[in-house]
């Protein structure tokens, strides 16, 4: 279905702006993405918004030509609308965005299927959402299986998250979980859990790596809690020359995650 | 010397304000850092703001104290004002902020002394502040000597960029040149210049790194220039598993530093 919007007021523009903040995305189960690159990887990922929002006279393109033929064959709507409203919906003054709105995803622990993947990371109470999507986009990269927030984490579908993933929102798995449901979860199959940490740890480059393996990282200023470092199978840690004692999580994650990789894929 | 500011148009808050914002940072030569861990971190590495400020009344606390004094001591200022003032100045609502202003460091490529260190990162056309002092960050756990900066960065002294740098910034040097100075500084020393790259590149666990080691990433979406990536001694690539063909730059950096660190100081 094609529709023109001219009007500030019109529902569907508010509708769209209130995406941009948790509360409503929690209750419509929508989230946004932004840009041709990113609904583009979507679209590559089998995955088609259900709603497509550019500006009218917009100038054509052979890749947002295939995104409108896939949004209207799967029954989905394709919206015009004048630069200034779509500016008012986007927050960019470009006249060609183009955002597209999708189902969020069932993020249960259940569809997880550990076997599916050498690697998966695992945050704990990871607050940034840029850091988050870091970590999906370096999961996609060492072909992890997706990640697993514990705890109180940044919303995965923020706008901000899915920028950051490029595309990895659209292609890893997530799960969100307090942490008694993942450790039961998870001790009830097959998984090595790993955390970066500094106390009892063995050096990362010759710990014993095994698949499927779990890599978690901590909060951004608390670390991981010290519970759940001792419930780990291997506690790893990383060299620190200078005078901090800490790395970035998305850092430290990917750091952890290509040492893995390299012994479980050599 | 102290001094207290009630009013909200006093020269001196307009002047804070100002180092928010770019021009006014380069035109004074100066730089905001905030928060009581972020300047115990400067303190400790020998950095004393010239100007402190706080809220009156604020919680007395034995690292604040120690601030104040070495402030006082190096002939700065320590100002006192309100708490709604100090939320304009740091942009925050918090009582309990602490802000310093310091001097811009000297960022002339003659200050690094590439002996001084095995590693070095570079980072050419870094746009994002986060990525910048993420890098910084990194660079102080892996024992680098600093950041090269590359034809148009980010500002290492923006707020965002300091903040992301949990006191690396204070730690590590910091230069900022084009690429030609840059190539012709460091052609005319000792020195290899490694990038990260997918065109004719080695695998990065293999590769022989050799110090002193230029680390250098490009640009968030345009990568390095060809002809940069030509003119390096070497360059490696990363298992790419997913569908995207490319990591942030700051991991990219994190994952290549932490690898020659194995190679050059196991």
């Amino acid at each position: 279905m094609r529709h023109t919007i001219t009007g500030f007021s019109n529902p569907t523009v508010k509708f769209l702006r209130s995406l941009r903040d948790k509360k409503y995305r929690k209750r419509e189960r929508r989230f946004l993405a932004e840009g041709l690159r990113l609904l583009t990887d979507a679209r590559e990922s089998g995955r088609i918004p259900e709603m497509l929002v550019m500006a009218r006279g917009r100038d054509e393109h052979p890749l947002l030509a295939a995104l409108e033929r896939d949004v209207l064959a799967a029954g989905g709507t394709v919206i015009e609308t004048g630069e200034e409203i779509l500016a008012k919906i986007t927050g960019k003054d470009n006249p060609q965005a183009v955002a597209g709105v999708f189902a969020e995803f069932d993020t249960s622990l259940s569809n997880i299927e550990r076997g599916s993947a050498e690697i998966w990371l695992v945050a704990q109470a990871l607050r940034d959402p840029g850091n988050l999507g870091t970590m999906l986009r370096t999961g996609d990269a060492v072909g992890a299986g997706g990640l697993i927030l514990l705890d109180d984490c940044a919303d995965p579908f923020s706008v901000e998250a899915v920028r950051a993933s490029m595309g990895a929102i659209f292609t890893q798995r997530v799960a969100q979980a307090g942490w008694d449901e993942f450790i039961a979860w998870l001790r009830a199959g097959d998984g090595q859990l790993v955390a970066a940490s500094l106390r009892n740890a063995h050096d990362y480059r010759s710990a014993a790596y095994r698949a499927p393996c779990f890599l978690m990282v901590g909060n951004e200023s608390r670390g991981l809690p010290e519970t759940y470092e001792d419930a780990c199978d291997l506690r790893v840690t990383m060299p620190m020359k200078g005078r901090a004692d800490s790395l970035n999580a998305a850092i430290a994650g990917a750091v952890l995650a290509y040492e893995a990789l390299a012994h479980l894929d050599p």
